[in-house]
């Protein structure tokens, strides 16, 4: 039997923490119906007194409490929050007291968390420029700046992992197509373009299966989406990896977050932005 | 004066989350310098001892107790870690207890948090290549399938907003390009391959100086990057959200993430991934 439960992710600034942290603990309630409501952005008292009475109506709605999870830092508007009838998880309050007596300094409790919003724009947006000028290989010129490039043969998640490398972490990721010509004229080489960057080589592969369907989705025949030209290609650029000493990756199960975080932990790259 | 601790970002998947919100609490103390390391698919004993190992590392590297931020979910893994001497800020085991207690309903701690990776990469790369796919106006033919378009004059961040909706939220989102051309032929009107979809539009504009250096970092010289005719295409493109009733934002100080979770908000958009 399910039961109906009204969600609010409550944030000052855009609430993507409390809705991803929140996701992680609901998803351990399989039974539950949840009714998911985001409100970001909630920096003054008016807008927690509208918050709250969203809340008020999603409990007489809903006939139980509803949960929410809240990453406001500002004490007043947290305080507002806090007092109504609902489960709070308050993701900022449960900690900051700890840590302020670990680190025996006062906190600052700025509103804003964001000082330099500005600055982590141009961050961003120069790093999915380079992803998107950079991208597979219609370019290799600007390699030198790069800080990963990314290889891998065709429909291996290479885009959307650069594209998620520059907005999340604000680095700079080529990528690089193994085409079987590339593979195969130059067998067990590095193609030429690539081999004065070959310590930023991150290699990317995947199940021949699962390559085949994701294939076929974008054209359903020919010798593109064939399962033999996938085995084929796959473990042209497998043997590459591993005769150079290329680290590499299967992402058959891997959403593009964890690729992503991968790519980051192995090639031991620092985030330019939180 | 400035004091050195280490702080760790440990998960057993990607650690954003951890990265995320420990970084928004760590900003609240300026005066400490934190050496941050983040340790990502922490999903088995003998990954965590080797995390404790290099915990015990910093501590004796920086004589002090490193912060841990842990969003580890396997009880097992996650009791070895909080063995180490440490601050752990476990974001996990701090609110499964009073959820359960709320909800009555017994959590099933599945050591993975995403059961459907193979899917959710699906909808993040078919929402990824929708926005590269229908960017900057090159085709309006696939809007009847985007969940908003985005207008707004050249270098006003449609771009990466409309990759961030996509890689973050797995929304559906184009951009189409408002030219000088666009607000003074059809002065007052939507531009006529919009219009069947006005309901789906979202302006962005920002202020002039900030658009001059912007595109001036691009193109130095000549009219595109002059004051003048930022604040001319910026005047122009404001008085059509205006008139037309578009719901707009001005995007001056802002990050790509808020501007993606206010237009999230604004018109109502549901996440498809989390």
């Amino acid at each position: 039997m399910s039961v109906k439960r009204a969600v609010f992710f409550i944030s000052d600034r855009t609430a993507i923490t409390a809705e991803t942290f929140g996701h992680s603990l609901l998803i351990q309630f399989d039974d539950v119906d949840f009714q998911k409501i985001t409100l970001p952005f909630i920096d003054s008292l008016w807008k927690a007194q509208d918050a709250l009475e969203q809340i008020n109506d999603a409990r007489e709605h809903t006939g139980s409490r509803p949960i929410i999870f809240s990453t406001i830092v500002n004490s007043q508007v947290r305080k507002l929050i806090l007092s109504c009838e609902a489960t709070v998880v308050d993701l900022f309050d449960a900690f900051i007291g700890p840590l302020e007596e670990e680190l025996r300094v006062q906190p600052t409790l700025g509103g804003s968390s964001h000082p330099s919003a500005g600055e982590e724009l141009d961050v961003r947006i120069n790093a999915v420029n380079f992803a998107l000028t950079n991208d597979d290989g219609i370019t290799t010129k600007n390699y030198d700046k790069a800080d990963v490039v990314l290889v891998g043969v065709s429909r291996t998640g290479k885009t959307p992992t650069c594209l998620y490398l520059g907005l999340q972490y604000g680095v700079y990721a080529a990528n690089y197509p193994l085409t079987e010509e590339d593979l195969l004229i130059e067998y067990r080489k590095i193609p030429g373009v690539l081999q004065p960057y070959r310590n930023k080589l991150y290699g990317l592969t995947i199940n021949p299966d699962r390559l085949q369907k994701i294939r076929a989705a974008r054209r359903p025949t020919g010798r593109y989406s064939s399962l033999e030209q996938c085995q084929k290609e796959i473990s042209l650029a497998e043997f590459l990896y591993v005769s150079k000493n290329i680290p590499y990756l299967n992402i058959t199960t891997m959403s593009i977050e964890e690729i992503a975080a991968t790519v980051m932990h192995k090639s031991k790259l620092q985030r330019r932005i939180f």
